[in-house]
């Protein structure tokens, strides 16, 4: 089939990549010119803006938007929304948070345009090849016109028509949430491995742990990965950086009362791992002090 | 080889099964007699108690004890270290703790009795078929004469020589405390998913999650094929109970002083799970009345 993607960083370049492989046409935009001759490159057709983009496409046209949360989606959709005829269809396969999907779909809707929010898993590596695919949208019939595509870049049986719009991203977004409680999970194992008694090759213990164990995972394997380049990270600093999707996941829990301790608290030592120093520890340490005359570190 | 297999429980009978049809000869003997004759339908043969299963076994012997953790463990390897002799072999793949397994390394050491602590992973699936095993024992040398009985019954990469006694079993309560708050965070993240507005069918999300996507695992795998079996697991009260190594390795991380409060936090959960009501909750019920006014639930 014939598609635009706009947005050619980690993740739309990698999708163009997959969709040349598996044959299909793809006009290719980004602000970025040196991503669209990266495109280029893979086979796609370049375009210079999104009016060049669509006077390359058939109509119906088929756009996907891979690009940051936020502003920058919501702008090319609105955009879209003024170029784009009844019967195209705007895929978002962005992290959009859930609400502004659903806003989105109503947007296109009022021109007869159809949405598609779809939560993209898997990495960059997926994106390339075998990706994870959860597939929002009003109509599942008009999902089946663009089943094709999914088929093709998606692992086997790793895509999902998830119902209305919003339920893709939704959907993506409490995967995430999960992930950080997986990930919180094996890092703090690690962790005791690396404190106690035994002296573990953490790349022999990942590796172990993923062949055969109940904790085996994709996740053991990129462990497995990051320790063979590095037995002991020491080339890193435990900042754990976060892009919004866990913390969407918790809003939610809040928002619904349902109680997600583990997905909450690694959300949490996110946060705390971004400070070298808490307020907390200071009042804390002050209050031993006051109440005990307990020592406190100096600064 | 030929060896003794003492315990035909869930893992053990699965155990038997896998060397058998790894084409080895394997003594078995349990307390109960009718594991023992389900243990000869799988060509094993049948004991009778401690002394006939060593009259069965060549010199050196090798016996593997796969018994309840604790004291049903440690009466067997006091026996065996009565009646057994120099160069014999003893492995514990039981789910004991790893202090305990140091204490019956020395113990087998004085009468010259080597001594492996194997943690099993892969629940009774792994044990009848490329199962996970983590091998503590203080000879690597040793360790090479029961090696090819590894290489069998496992998963391809799916054995490591862990180090000195007792690392074995205590790699194996490390991994226990990762899948708790796996296992946790992925049940979080369903919750949240059954309260929220879109209508997912579980079974299909397990699914789609375990094709491709970042959070793909195992326990995706058994999400799934428990959905399928009971898609809102209606039949199921969320009661969650716990065989101890989870405690172990959260006060393994107090002793240490490692912060794993996602692990930690997982254990709560389940010792939440196994009460109806909480007296924290009568408590923090009667403050609020008391200065507030709030309402409180009577029984």
């Amino acid at each position: 089939m014939k598609l635009a993607m706009i947005g050619l960083g980690k993740m739309g370049i990698n999708l163009v990549a997959n969709l040349r492989r598996n044959g299909h046409e793809v006009v290719a935009f980004d602000l970025n010119e040196i991503a669209v001759q990266e495109a280029t490159r893979l086979g796609a057709l370049p375009a210079s803006n999104i009016d060049d983009v669509l006077s390359q496409l058939p109509h119906p046209s088929i756009v996907w938007s891979m690009l940051p949360a936020g502003k920058p989606t919501q702008a090319t959709i609105e955009t879209l929304a003024t170029k784009l005829a009844a019967d195209d269809i705007v895929i978002d396969g962005g992290n959009s948070f859930y609400e502004d999907s659903k806003q989105h779909s109503s947007l296109l809707a009022t021109k007869g345009i159809h949405f598609f929010d779809v939560g993209t898993s898997g990495g960059m590596r997926g994106a390339n090849a075998n990706g994870n695919f959860m597939i929002g949208g009003d109509s599942r019939e008009v999902f089946k016109q663009i089943e094709p595509i999914f088929k093709d870049i998606a692992q086997e049986d790793g895509y999902l028509y998830t119902g209305k719009a919003g339920s893709g991203h939704y959907l993506k977004m409490v995967h995430n949430g999960i992930e950080y409680g997986m990930m919180q999970s094996i890092a703090e194992g690690f962790d005791v491995l690396s404190h106690g008694e035994f002296e573990y090759d953490n790349e022999a213990v990942a590796k172990v742990w993923r062949n055969g164990s109940v904790i085996r995972s994709w996740l053991m394997e990129l462990a497995e990965a990051a320790f063979a380049k590095d037995p002991k990270l020491e080339s890193l600093k435990g900042v754990m950086h976060s892009s919004g999707e866990g913390k969407w996941t918790l809003e939610e829990a809040l928002k619904l009362q349902v109680p997600t301790p583990v997905i909450g608290l690694s959300l949490m030592m996110r946060y705390r791992s971004l400070e070298d120093d808490t307020f907390t520890g200071k009042v804390v340490a002050a209050l031993r002090n006051e109440f005990g005359g307990h020592m406190v570190d100096k600064q």
